[in-house]
């Protein structure tokens, strides 16, 4: 799949990956004649995608030189979350060079939440990080139509649907730009950087205030019809369960999520079934998923219960994704990712006592490795793809 | 994507599926230079695989000529079922020149169904259907390895772990074969002569003695890792359920298909709740599925409510395989697609009621128009893929 893209696009993306790398060795690693990687490198060196970088250690011979990605490329990458806004700039490798990370609402809508965007970018030109922007990469928490570059009737972003976000960021900042789901910003994150590094199949599952899942197939990020692919927290686990909501019954979402394990929480330390949450909410007033993973660290059953719980209903929905789309990982990311073991080792349970011994016989069910980066690192490698894309 | 794929390979499909076509019409429709078109139908001639079909119709000018498939081009299609094989041989252009059908027991192994097979293709043989084979396609009702041609820990099977099908085929035949996965060949099918023509994102669901899905994403069957992507059959619906032939409880399968609704039908004209159903079992001292399907459209409401109950269950699981895969239509098919509108008609309310509104906006949910004939036109399909394949 991969051989077929085009020769810029793999040799840029070579680059980026891996720093300076020897003409000599990037035509044996992109498998084509030396004269034509040569006249490659020239036409992305004249681009200003690429620059010398000195000379090779030897191989013997006349040694090779170096190449890198031109060190004064810079990517944008934007993680808006449900409460949250994460800004980075980035190098060629993909290197932060300025952070950015506030609180913001989302429903605040996309003409403040982008205006504030575009302050924290133009800070970080005035504080030097960039001259100019190669491409802007944006995740937002909602279904996106990826060719349009807009969200699609996106829940818990009122003001947002159809809102031209590519548009105005490419108008902004004169620079391609890219918009995605936020669960796909991070598997792609996790797939170039975290635990799913060259694994071409895997779902990555983001377990927080709500639950939705990336999907890579065959090496790519499999986005459906519309966009939607992956919006798992509304599969119905209990048909008798609370009201979610999206208005119908039994949502994996309503049962088991940040929203819901802190209503749990509340619960277990009312009725008296939890002493450590009786306490937090006795001190703090309010409880939260981190204090019920915290009861659960300290050993209170009530909690552990409660993780196991929820951890057994997600389990029942992976199982049957593995049965339908026989993935070779599962990666839980997320803020619920904090639960933890206990909350693996449930899911893990259910998953390969319920799916096919075929599909499970080598099944990985890990935690992210990215944890709260895996948005951004995605992001910026959406910006990346796209400005490299255009080097023709 | 499909545009990536080799020559050879895209100029013999469009023959295939066109049938003669002039010079002047393949350099448009495959979108390459006119020489290029020219040497490339040349070769193909050569070796065998198009041959000249005289003149086409003026578009003013000289006359350009026509090409089509060789008329001695001839495939094998097979399509194993639990209880039937079903043989056809096939010209390029896949219409039948010779088709046989005969009950067969899968558990009676691999060297017995498959010396069957072969007999039945020597017949053909004999009758003058062709002189050589070009290629043998094979569907199976189990896993599948598609790289390595054999099926892999098939529970309905015994003896066909891992047996060497491919290569049994091949050597017997002296040609290439390709086996795959039943649901798959039937997918293949629908999308080349079926309701999903040119469909590239699709699920088809066979509900029969079983439940499984094929996979159709970006144009393309879906495998997954192990090749037993499409598993639905043995998602857990009812906790409480019954116990399923795979030891666990209250699967999809357990509770809907051929021999679920058999039982229930039994337990129906016994207890008195269906007359229709009671009188069918003293007639004929035993009930299937069919009789289920008779007796609802006869109005019998024991059976209508059978129905209902399984379109419900099916239903809930293809909702949240909608969520997930977001595809642009599921196809119906199998044994149990004669339960056809009652059946079709519960379907679609659970999945439109149950799946996010931008996924369900434009996804229809139809049967299958192939019926019994799906897997024997998926079967010869990928047939001909792999023999196209091989024209280099």
């Amino acid at each position: 799949m991969r051989n077929a893209e085009p020769l810029h696009l793999r040799l840029l993306r070579l680059l980026r990956d891996n720093g300076a790398v020897s003409r000599a060795e990037l035509a044996d690693r992109l498998e084509i004649p030396r004269p034509r990687l040569l006249a490659e490198v020239s036409r992305l060196v004249s681009l200003g995608y690429v620059a010398e970088a000195g000379l090779a250690a030897s191989r013997g011979g006349r040694r090779s030189t170096l190449v890198e990605l031109n060190p004064s490329l810079r990517f944008a990458a934007v993680d808006l979350g449900a409460s949250s806004v994460d800004v980075e700039v980035v190098n060629g490798r993909l290197e932060p060079v300025a952070a950015y990370a506030e609180p913001a609402d989302i429903r605040t809508g996309p003409k403040v939440i982008l205006q504030r965007v575009n302050e924290l970018l133009h800070k970080a030109k005035a504080d030097g990080a960039y001259e100019r922007l190669d491409a802007v990469g944006v995740g937002v928490p909602g279904p996106v139509s990826f060719r349009d570059g807009v969200p699609v009737s996106p829940p818990i972003m009122p003001g947002w649907d159809r809102f031209p976000v590519r548009e105005l960021l490419t108008r902004e900042h004169g620079c391609p730009s890219v918009v995605d789901n936020d669960v796909n910003i991070m598997a792609i994150g996790e797939r170039h950087g975290g635990v799913a590094h060259s694994v071409d199949d895997f779902l990555f599952v983001k377990v927080g205030t709500g639950i939705g899942c990336g999907i890579y197939l065959s090496g790519e990020v499999y986005r459906g019809v519309d966009g939607c692919a992956g919006d798992i927290g509304h599969i119905q686990v209990d048909a008798h369960g609370p009201m979610c909501t999206c208005g119908n019954i039994g949502c994996l979402e309503a049962l088991f999520s940040g929203t819901a394990l802190a209503k749990e929480a509340i619960t277990a330390a009312r009725s008296g079934t939890s002493p450590a949450m009786a306490e937090r909410l006795t001190a703090k007033g309010a409880l939260t998923a981190l204090d019920v993973a915290e009861g659960a660290i300290e050993g209170d059953v009530a909690c552990i219960r409660l993780i196991r719980d929820g951890g057994r209903r997600l389990g029942g929905v992976l199982a049957g994704l593995v049965s339908f789309a026989n993935p070779s990982m599962i990666v839980i990311g997320g803020g619920l990712a904090q639960l933890g073991h206990i909350l693996l080792a449930e899911i893990r349970s259910v998953v390969y006592r319920r799916s096919l011994p075929l599909a499970t016989g080598n099944l990985p069910v890990v935690l992210s490795e990215l944890g709260p980066r895996a948005g951004v690192t995605g992001a910026a490698v959406l910006a990346s793809d796209v400005a490299f894309g255009e080097a023709t």
